[in-house]
């Protein structure tokens, strides 16, 4: 198998995580996920918590700008919001994302990978989603979530993946046009979303 | 492998048909695709062309009540704009496609079916598309598409297919929520897209 980036984009409670650890478990290849944020940090000098909570900072400024009436899409940031300190980061990451998709093959989670590496050749951008009850199911069971707010704990999640991914690429979360092969894993399951996503890598890095 | 049906929604272009056909053969079921339109034109008494030609009447019914102001998603027809007609015609369809599927296993491209069977067991609904560049070559090469109008032709099928899909299912054409695995036939191509779908059906039939 040639060199190969596989980007993991994921609603939560889809097991995209779980799936991406298998997908590079099982082609022997890098998983990143929680390194970036680390190195992130380190590159930037923030603390871990900071660069962990910039989807929601991101995402708040746009709340705050939509209710300002700023247009959407075309500046997500507005007085106050510390675009310099927010991009900043942002592009720390992006090099990070860069330099570790650089040592070789991996399997990146989250994060824009997909829109960070549009450029490099055999790229794989998957999505993982599930439908709702299998998403809350999945978070109660496996992640101990209270099921009291479970349900508004993924909206929540998916206003803020959909405000940062929105506010830096300019492109819409979750749509079709943005990924390569796009999985309902609450169908398809754990094991054989990852055989999937080893299928198509396999066809695009020959 | 047990009883299944595989729905197939496309973008022109995409190559969906194809893949769809490849498979149904592979898999040793049943393909639907202009049969359904044969049916549906001698269940309902008209022709085939004019069975055909719905997509393209609908959307246009859509965009005539868009321009009088009536509210898109609540009501696709207007004054004038032969609700009954229509409706009647897919519900036809609706009936063809449920005593296909009722045959057993079976590959149906197109015609909102993933929404018609949304209720069967063992229903996988994929839709493959690709990027313009992708799809405009294909349509050329293949086809024959006039490489002048290959885009424009792009552009007005997916204004009609997706107003045709939201008319009738209040859904959104091409969107995750209504589908199981979403390709990108531009880069896995057609018979490694078709090997995934296989792949899939295999797991959800097992």
């Amino acid at each position: 198998m040639k060199d190969i980036k596989i980007t993991i984009g994921r609603e939560l409670g889809s097991g995209g995580r779980t799936i991406g650890k298998l997908v590079a478990e099982k082609l022997g290849i890098a998983y990143y996920d929680y390194e970036i944020i680390d190195q992130t940090a380190k590159a930037s000098g923030f603390s871990i918590d900071f660069v962990e909570q910039s989807e929601q900072r991101v995402t708040n400024s746009l709340l705050y700008n939509l209710a300002l009436g700023s247009s959407y899409g075309m500046s997500p940031f507005g007085r106050g919001n510390n675009i310099n300190l927010e991009t900043q980061l942002f592009l720390t990451q992006q090099r990070v994302i860069r330099e570790l998709a650089d040592k070789g093959s991996c399997v990146i989670v989250g994060r824009c990978a997909d829109y960070i590496l549009r450029e490099y050749a055999s790229l794989l951008r998957v999505f993982v989603y599930a439908d709702i009850e299998h998403r809350r199911k999945h978070l109660i069971e496996n992640y101990g979530y209270n099921p009291d707010t479970t349900l508004k704990e993924i909206k929540r999640a998916d206003k803020r993946r959909s405000g940062h991914y929105q506010a830096f690429t300019e492109q819409h979360w979750g749509r079709r046009q943005n990924y390569d092969l796009m999985i309902n894993s609450g169908l398809i399951g754990t094991e054989k979303s990852a055989d999937l996503i080893i299928e198509a890598a396999n066809k695009i890095s020959e």
